[in-house]
């Protein structure tokens, strides 16, 4: 996280930069009268498909609310539509962007000293952040280029056991990962799901990009999970409004109660919802929902745009890298199938002193990969987003880049 | 927190039953269109009053932003208008609702097995669940009369020191507390400030209610505070719309982080809510700013109608209490000066099982008051809720009332 920081402090230092950096969706289309309709469309449909009365909207909206949100059933639906996951919506609950699932579900699973999560390495920050905050330590596993390790999970999970520990799950972002753009491929996914059966270890599925990761769409995990092994998180940061900050998480396990009885884990992580933000904001909520009955409950249909313009600038990046970077074999770069992000790998140390070069120097900023490795690793690599850029831009960005990997070559040989 | 569910079920269960038991604002004033209003609003500022550009605005609310929230200044000026408190808008840290904003707080202070906090006992049930989710035993000090009985904070300070403990602050509500309805006098006020600072405590002010608290208001402890003892938790959940569930704290205070650098408590809160939920929602806080702005940011002014009816209803209470009960020297009530809340005491035990009872038998829901007692306490007495009423319900549930109070004196009588 304070790595973070530094990245967003000199962001803010260098604000005319181009910036391969941030991992935001796309400004384009953002109209902020689709607020209002969206508002407008969810009170109609309540009015409508749900029979409310007028009362009924306004305190549906308005008044305090149901922990565990009022769209789930259309997340349920959309879910079934975009994703063939048939959820019990009594097993969605609504959260404060997806961040929140996070901490819900990791301080339900700390439960003690022993406990601990193991996460795919190199991964998204903030499921570090959220760990933290629920003091459960993070082992990481090996991604590479299937987006996990078997071999190295199975290493992983021995280990700890080894060392008296519980490893109570595994977060996965299977497709087109943050930070890497990786996929996992069927096989891989399969594999993992036997895995999990055979090891008792529950998976945390983050699925913030699957709209986006290309036209041969793997299943999801939690499509092909038949044994209730995975914890479904979801986002609609990416998707529908990010300033909604409405995620979610699906949680159909069920488990014992500290009173003994057993009940849905949905419902545990509900009651620890309600210790920590009571409920995610009606408002908000009516406003993704009315974005999701805006397209038929596909957010597949809703973002056609912002896939073109995702897909327009990753080949942009990948045929700018290979024009760049052809005749050198110790640059090279992965090819994502979609998604926000791709991997640069360079023949050079990557840390916060050559970006704040690139910052100054170069006006360029990018995100050094070894933020997303918990310990060490990434010393190579650099994470190029390329989600919020203009067709300009990325060619200029991509120059700024070449002169700054010539520059460093020149370093290198100089020594 | 298990008690508050079989509240909620009781009142499931019953639904016609007449409720003295939710705490919830009153809806007669809802009205779908001010959410639309109010969202026009915040963005006529943003464009007028801070220059923004049309990009900008939509970002701004569109778009993930900054953690510490965007409408600060507003809540800033805000508190200079309604409460005569000079808070630099730095140390405003808006959050999802009130209940996050505890949260946040209590776990920056429980950083080891040996920190306890201290709240005011009765207190609102939803700091305990916070405290629960950070491993922060919370220790009850009497609260009393006058909101705070300050001998027993000494002798519970001293004990917790005795045994090796940390305590690290005390939890008030100042006005018209949760679930009391009494108010600290402006003596012991400043005399709980002096102690802070010779204890070296800090003080969580939380004020949910402070807009209701009556003609003769006193200052609030963080009006009082020359010393930045207090820590000051917001809510809008009753004063503007409450399905925006946004809250916010100020914390002006300077702490050592991690790294030995001194910084802004809020600022070292705010890493944690980038951890937690990485921001609130624009669009909710955006519905609160647009809400601030119509009323010239007094929430004095935005809730004349609310507060009227607030005074009605306690006015009702307290007169169909008198006409009820007024012979029967083993019942007794408080009289607060505003809020939501009365406190009735009663000559037998108070407990679910009644509870159920007066469900079923009488129609009539109302809170126990050991539900707001961490261990032992509130045995006889009833949280009598008056904010969700009409006149003619008071006078009906008064009279149920009424016949559960007799019918218990009989049983008594009986035996």
């Amino acid at each position: 996280m304070n790595a973070m920081n530094f990245l967003n402090e000199i962001s803010a230092r260098y604000p005319r930069a181009v910036s391969f950096a941030a991992g935001r969706p796309t400004e384009d289309f953002f109209d902020l009268e689709d607020v209002h309709r969206h508002l407008r469309r969810f009170t109609g449909y309540l009015r409508t498909e749900r029979g409310l009365s007028e009362q009924e909207v306004r305190r549906t909206l308005m008044q305090y609310g149901r922990t565990k949100g009022i769209i789930h059933e259309l997340i349920a639906a959309h879910l079934a539509v975009d994703e063939g996951i048939t959820a019990d919506p009594d097993s969605v609950a609504v959260t404060n962007g997806c961040q929140e699932a996070m901490y819900l579900v990791l301080r339900a699973l700390g439960r003690g000293p022993r406990d601990v999560v193991l996460a795919v390495s190199p991964t998204y920050v903030g499921f570090a952040g959220a760990a933290r905050l629920c003091d459960l330590p993070v082992r990481p596993v090996h991604g590479g280029p299937r987006g996990v390790d078997l071999d190295d999970l199975a290493r992983r999970l021995a280990e700890a056991r080894a060392e008296g520990l519980r490893p109570r799950a595994l977060y996965v972002i299977p497709d087109v990962a943050n930070p890497t753009g990786v996929s996992m491929d069927l096989e891989t996914r399969r594999a993992l799901l036997a895995v999990a059966a055979e090891e008792d270890l529950l998976l945390l599925e983050d699925n913030p990009y699957g709209v986006f990761a290309g036209a041969g769409r793997i299943p999801s995990l939690k499509a092909l999970d038949t044994d209730r092994r995975v914890v479904y998180l979801g986002s609609f940061a990416k998707t529908s409004v990010p300033g909604a900050r409405v995620g979610y998480l699906v949680a159909d396990q069920t488990v014992a109660g500290a009173d003994g009885v057993a009940g849905l884990l949905a419902d545990r992580l509900s009651v620890l919802k309600s210790m920590l933000s009571v409920n995610t904001s009606p408002l908000a909520q009516a406003v993704v929902g009315g974005c999701l009955l805006a397209h038929g409950l596909s957010l597949r249909a809703g973002n056609h745009r912002e896939t073109a313009l995702y897909d327009r600038n990753r080949r942009l990046m990948l045929q700018g890298l290979s024009d760049r970077f052809a005749d050198r074999s110790d640059v090279s770069w992965n090819s994502p199938a979609g998604g926000f992000f791709l991997a640069l790998t360079v023949p050079f140390d990557v840390d916060d002193a050559l970006l704040e070069h690139s910052a100054r120097a170069h006006g360029l900023l990018w995100t050094p990969m070894s933020y997303f490795y918990g310990g060490a690793g990434g010393r190579h690599q650099i994470r190029l987003s390329f989600s919020g850029l203009r067709p300009e831009e990325i060619g200029t960005g991509l120059d700024r880049l070449a002169a700054l990997v010539r520059e460093r070559g020149r370093r290198a040989a100089d020594r």
